[in-house]
């Protein structure tokens, strides 16, 4: 846990911006969930908001916050003496309350009647269970209270969460040196699988050497790892292939440390040490893209603008290939680069590696006057605000040849204009590449998140895996 | 996935055993399970019910097999193609279904008109989503179906439960190959993790390290790694400390491999290499139970006779050792040995690592004719049955010194007849000590599962630690 006093003001700006609502603040940390069976659970990972505002990372934990009169109070029951025996001396509820700054504490039964009669604000609920919980404290069918991810739910409280959002949203020194650390255990777990990658061998090997990494030194992934030779399919989860010469190896894959804050990087890898010229030269742009990016961070720029200005060079870059033809500007606005890229540059990261996304991605990634776009690649953009000061965000430019995306698109005669589906048919055997870093919004422009920076330029790449 | 035959005629076995029941048996699989936030789930694992009936190891599926008709049907949704843009191509459902023998499928929503007006035999759920699931199907709380472990649910079936134990206690020569590669990987785990011991590590470090190995080689662990300095404490899974010499190790760890397997086995090891005489008086006693425990499995043995007579030889060690004393057979049936040795002999193992332990511990692990016993350790053996060829169980006898426990029944005057407390206080800063393998009975007597057995007597175990 951070210092208390960590706790106290994290809450106390909270309810600042809360102050013009009535009612409580309802706060639920997890419980265990049952990976085989309900003894046999999944490790053990607490609620990110809880986490945030109370650090306690202990199972079956509640808390209020009364917004008429201020009062903080922390609901779970104490470990009995059975407990005692099979699980070791337990920190007491109050000396942990104690820990997080709360005063007051009572019973986890006793949150029910707490609640009765007021007007409850929550955020959306992240798991099953908690969804099952809100639904019994408060009479709402659980559908009701279980995010959707981009849409959050309904029943959650939007004031909560927009003043939630823009305190997560900027970070504070103490979480900037967590994600740091994260990173540095990213870096780990990247060199080690780079180091990893040889023809013969199955993926699944070197999932388990880095994912060790993560395990030796932090909480473990701070999400599935993505390590594979088809890097055009970006949910491909499984890793039984065998490695082999001539492919592309796509590794998208982040620690989460200790104090359960994320990294994110992707490097993309040619699977026998050397890119062929084909592969250098798609893998020179996505390099330039992400270094553009880069280069265009700093507070007040939209990130929206950032991942347009992306999509320009990209397109530049291809049509330089002969891929496509025409005028840019065209391209990028007929939404063209979507083709060759159908996700949004990046993300806020923080205690999820994907910031709050639980709480509905539009409040989350949209500035109030900012809406999102329908355009497939754009549209997907998850973090399009104005930039501030402490913002911690992703820089992933991609370029994948998708041959079921192309053929639908080339039946559709959507792009015929600017594409050359010809040419792009050669390429349907190529897979994907992405590369992707962390930055921190600074005072005056942008700084790449941990001590070193992964191999990425081409040469780079090829002269790291020739030492191994 | 095994041989759809294997699927077919467990499915046919059971129907066979239910014969006499009226209604529809439904199986619920499971779906993904949110970690930090809805789309950013643990690592997939599939129902272990479902897995062994029909082995489709995706998410989202459910299947009902009519007692009446003996009609088969699963029911799930195929992808669509926005889907197999991000997920790559995937097989249909009719492929899946065929693939475990079924020839009808139909939709996931039309599970619910299939239900309606009959009755209903399930197994109890293990996870919060499926308790929801079962709850809008079926309209029970969702408190009636979720499984409180020891007493499985009141809602659930036991004409199904006792049918599927019968049969999945009886393990296939199929699932002992599984179960014989997931103790490869346990061996290996284990192997790395006993190399890794040496004063000034930090005990998360190994244990990263030997889950990686059951990430590289299988789906990941059977349960939460136990990596303890103070083995008295069993739910122990902080890994924060620092390895001291002089200390006692307890590792307590094994691997679920590709095809949902699991092994368990537990060391202990001296942290600097070297057993103190003290230690070695304690540890010779548990390796000599462990040993007698594997010399009287057989056909027709009960498992709860071989937690006595493991007692038994406890006791009489820790009498020579002038803890105890008094004669042997009256301290067992005074459950003297539960102060030493508070928990089971061992417990049955399969595609849980206890298993099956959802459906309710006492009807998996205990014949019509036994009863569990209140006394402590006794009571909580979770395998009594009269052994039978194709089981497999643990062996894993322990003596632990536990100060909080120590002092309660000091303080009752429990055992005062028998135990020397003044000598056991000499003994608070032990830790404690388990030894565990995993046995498949046979027609004519018992197998240790394995290829090769992890080093146990304690000069094997000093010269093992010497090499490295």
């Amino acid at each position: 846990m951070f210092d208390k006093e960590v706790y106290i003001s994290r809450r106390k700006a909270l309810l600042e911006q809360m102050r013009s609502e009535k009612g409580v603040i309802l706060f639920l940390g997890n419980v265990e969930a049952p990976a085989q069976y309900r003894d046999n659970c999944y490790k053990w990972r607490q609620d990110s908001t809880w986490l945030y505002y109370f650090g306690i990372d202990e199972p079956r934990f509640a808390a209020t916050i009364d917004l008429e009169s201020g009062r903080e109070t922390i609901y779970a029951d104490d470990f009995s003496i059975d407990d005692i025996i099979w699980m070791g001396p337990m920190p007491t509820v109050r000396s942990l309350a104690e820990s997080a700054g709360v005063g007051n504490t009572a019973g986890y039964s006793d949150l029910q009647a707490a609640l009765k009669g007021r007007k409850v604000h929550f955020v959306p609920a992240s798991r099953y269970h908690t969804a099952l919980k809100l639904s019994s404290l408060l009479g709402i069918s659980p559908d009701l209270v279980f995010s959707n991810g981009k849409k959050g739910c309904p029943s959650a409280s939007e004031p909560l969460v927009r003043a939630i959002v823009s305190q997560r949203l900027v970070k504070q020194p103490c979480e900037i040196e967590q994600i740091e650390n994260a990173c540095e255990i990213g870096y780990e777990m990247h060199t080690v699988a780079r180091n990893g990658i040889r023809p013969g061998r199955v993926e699944q090997e070197i999932v388990g050497e880095m994912e060790g990494v993560t395990l030796s030194k932090g909480w473990g992934v701070s999400f599935a790892t993505i390590l594979t030779q088809h890097g055009e399919i970006f949910h491909c989860h499984s890793h039984d292939c065998v490695i082999e010469p001539g492919k592309l190896m796509v590794i998208d894959a982040g620690a989460e440390n200790n104090m359960h804050y994320a990294s994110d990087f992707t490097r993309t890898y040619p699977t026998g040490g050397r890119f062929t010229s084909r592969q250098r030269d798609i893998y020179t742009i996505v390099c330039d893209c992400n270094e553009l990016a880069y280069s265009l961070v700093r507070p007040g720029v939209a990130y929206r603008d950032v991942h347009l200005a992306v999509a320009a060079r990209m397109l530049d870059g291809l049509k330089s290939l002969g891929l496509v033809h025409g005028n840019v500007g065209d391209m990028v606005e007929a939404g063209i680069a979507g083709l060759f890229m159908p996700h949004g540059l990046g993300h806020n990261m923080g205690l999820d590696v994907h910031d709050m996304e639980d709480y509905g991605e539009d409040l989350v990634g949209y500035d109030p006057d900012q809406t999102r776009s329908p355009q497939l690649g754009l549209g997907s953009l998850r973090m399009a605000r104005r930039l501030r000061e402490g913002n911690v965000i992703t820089d992933e430019p991609g370029i994948y040849f998708i041959p079921d995306l192309i053929r639908a698109w080339k039946a559709e005669g959507t792009g015929r204009d600017f594409v050359d589906y010809g040419r792009l048919e050669g390429y349907f055997d190529f897979g994907g590449i992405r590369l992707e870093d962390d930055l921190l919004v600074t005072s005056d422009g942008v700084r790449r998140l941990g001590s070193r920076r992964l191999p990425i330029s081409p040469d780079d790449v090829e002269e790291a895996m020739r030492q191994y």
